[in-house]
C-alpha cells in the first residue's frame, strides 16, 4: 500500500519509535520541498523539544568532522542517542556538494543509537536557514536528545549555524593562523566554546592562550557566559571528556540563566518569520502570473518609475491595499 | 537655508551637474536608508541609464584596488567620466569595514571627473543588495559613464556584485592558486571577462593558459559570448589597453545580443521585489507591534504549532486573508 508509506502521521509515529528508515524518509521529505512537507510538519508538532543542538563551526581543516565523530563516541559511551547533520558547503553556482571526508563516520554507521545525515546546502545562503532546522525537528522527534550539526565554511554559514544551535563549538588548530584569525575577527562573537584541536601538535598551547587572552578581553555581562576554550585531540580522543563536561556546564547555565527559552524563542521565531515572508514572495509571483513585477521591472529599467514607487504597486496587489492591521 | 540643502530635487538637479558634495550626500541619502530615500530615488528616476556597471571581483590579494586605478586611468584617457564604487566586506558581526589598500585611488582623488566611493556591505549579506543599487543610481544620475564596482571577498559577494554589473571581470593572478580555483569552483560562470594581474610575475602565462583552457571547456551557445583572458600587470598599467577594448567588445555584444536589456531587467526585478519583501516584512513587525510574531514564536517553541500553520496565520494578517489576485 504506497499510499500508507508516506502517510506522515503514521511515519512521525514510526520515527519516534527510532526507525531509521522513516527518520531518513522524514528528512528527504522536510528536505526537499515535498507536497507532505506541511503535513510533516504539523506532525511534528508537540514531538521533541527535548534535544539539544551543538553546533561545530571552523574554517577548513581544523578537523570537524574527526571532532564530530569523537563526540559521538563520547556520548554514545554515556548511552545517549544522537543525531548529526553535516551541512555540506556546495558551490553558490553548480548546486554540487562538496561531501568532504566522511570516513570517520562511518564508525558509528551502524549504530542504531546515531542517526547521521548530510545535508547540501543548495547552492545559495538560505539554503540551511529551510532544510536544517526542519531535519532538527525530525531528529528531535525522533529522540535524538543531541544533535551535532557540523557545518563547513566560513562567514555566513559560522553565523547561520550559531542560529540554530542551543550551544555552539567554534574549533581552530595550532599552526593554522587562518583558523585563529578567524576566531578573532568575529566567530568568537558566536562561541559559546572555542575547542583547539590537534592539540598534540606543536603550537596548541599558544592557541590555547591567545584565544583565552581573546576571551578575557571581551566584554561579558555578570552572570554572563564566559566561553571556556578545550584543548582537544579529536582523532586521539584525548580532551573528549572535558569537552562534554564543559557542554554540559553550558547546558545548565543555559537553562538556569533562561538563555535557552530565549534562543529557542528567537529561532522560532526567525523560522515563522521566513516561512511567512517565502509566502508573501510566492503571492508576488502570482499576482497575474508574474506580469505585474515583469511590468514593474520594466518601467522602471526604462525610467518610468522608481523601484521604491514600483514596489508600492506590488505591495498593494500582494495585500490587497490593506493597511497593516493595528489589531487583529 | 538648511531645509534646500537636503531638498532631493534640487540635488539631483546639482549631481547631475557633476557637483562632487551633491553626489556625496545623494549616496549618503539612500545609503543611510534616511527619510529622504523615497524622494531621492522618486527624483533620480528617469535620470541616467547611461553608465556601463562593471564589477571587478577576485580572491584577495589578486590587486583589484591596482586594476580598478589602472582601469580609471584608461578611462579616463579616453575622456570617460568615472565613477568607483568600493564594496568592502565587513565581519557579519561587528559592521566595520575592512577599509583595505585604497591608496592607489588617492591618484584620481583631485580629478572632477572620478567619483570614488568606499562602501561598507553593512556586516549582513543582502546589504550589497540595497546599498550599492541605490548608490549606482546616484552616479549614473552625476553622468558616470562607467562605474567600477569594486568588491573584496569570495562566494556569495562575488555572485552579488554580478548581480549588479553589465560587465564581470574575474581577476586572478599568477602563484595564487587559490584566486585560480576561486575561479574554477564556479567564478567562471559569473565572469565575462578573466583578468590575469601581475601578468609580469613567473607563471603568468600558464595561469592564462589554465583559464583558456577551462573557458574553451565550458558549453558556449551560438552566438554567445566566450569570456576572453586578459594578461594585465596593472600596477605597470600593462594591458589595460587590451582589457578595455575587450570591455568595448563586450559592451557591444551585449547591446547586439539584447542581453544588456535581459540583464537590466532582470536587476530592476530584483531590485522591486527586495523592496517590496522589505515592505511586507514590516508589515509582519507592525502586526500589533510585532506582539503576534512573538506569541507565534512562542506556540512554535512550545510545540503548540508548526511553523507553517504559524507562518498562514501571519501571511493572514499582513496580506488581510486576501488571495492572491489573480488580475488588478
Amino acid at each position: 500500500m504506497p499510499a500508507r508509506r508516506t502517510d506522515p502521521a503514521e511515519l512521525v509515529e514510526r520515527a519516534a519509535k527510532g526507525e531509521p528508515r522513516a527518520v531518513a524518509r522524514l528528512i528527504s521529505l522536510v528536505e526537499n520541498d515535498a507536497p507532505q512537507l506541511r503535513a510533516v510538519m504539523a506532525a511534528l508538532a508537540g514531538r521533541g523539544g527535548r534535544a539539544r543542538v551543538v553546533g561545530l563551526t571552523g574554517a577548513p581543516g581544523v578537523g570537524k568532522s574527526t571532532t564530530t565523530s569523537a563526540l559521538v563516541a563520547g556520548l554514545r559511551a554515556r548511552g545517549r542517542r544522537v543525531g548529526v547533520l553535516a551541512v555540506d558547503p556546495s558551490s553558490p553556482f553548480t548546486g554540487g556538494a562538496l561531501l568532504g571526508d566522511r570516513v570517520r563516520m562511518q564508525d558509528h554507521a551502524t549504530d542504531p543509537g546515531v542517526f547521521i545525515r548530510s545535508m547540501a546546502s543548495r547552492g545559495r545562503l538560505g539554503g540551511l536557514s529551510w532544510a536544517a532546522p526542519h531535519a532538527l525537528r525530525v531528529l528531535d522527534a525522533a529522540g535524538c536528545e543531541v544533535i551535532l550539526v557540523e557545518t563547513v565554511g566560513v562567514g555566513q554559514a559560522e553565523v547561520e549555524i550559531a542560529g540554530h544551535a542551543d550551544t555552539t563549538l567554534v574549533l581552530a588548530a595550532p599552526g593554522m593562523g587562518d583558523s585563529v584569525q578567524a576566531a578573532k575577527a568575529g566567530v568568537l562573537e558566536i562561541a559559546d566554546i572555542l575547542v583547539v584541536n590537534k592539540a598534540d601538535r606543536e603550537g596548541a598551547q599558544a592557541t590555547v592562550r591567545d584565544l583565552r587572552t581573546m576571551v578575557g578581553l571581551a566584554p561579558s555581562e555578570p552572570g554572563g557566559w564566559k566561553p571556556p576554550v578545550v584543548a582537544v585531540s579529536a582523532a586521539r580522543a584525548e580532551g573528549v571528556d572535558e569537552l562534554l563536561r564543559q557542554l554540559d556546564q553550558h547546558e545548565r547555565w543555559l537553562e538556569e540563566s533562561g538563555e535557552l527559552r530565549r534562543r529557542r524563542r528567537a529561532r522560532a521565531r526567525a523560522e515563522v518569520e521566513a516561512i511567512a515572508l517565502e509566502a508573501l514572495r510566492a503571492r508576488i509571483g502570482s499576482v497575474r502570473d508574474h506580469r505585474l513585477l515583469d511590468e514593474l521591472a520594466e518601467r522602471v529599467a526604462g525610467g518610468g518609475t522608481d523601484p521604491y514607487a514600483a514596489a508600492d504597486e506590488l505591495v498593494a496587489a500582494v495585500a490587497g491595499d490593506v493597511p497593516a492591521p493595528l489589531s487583529r
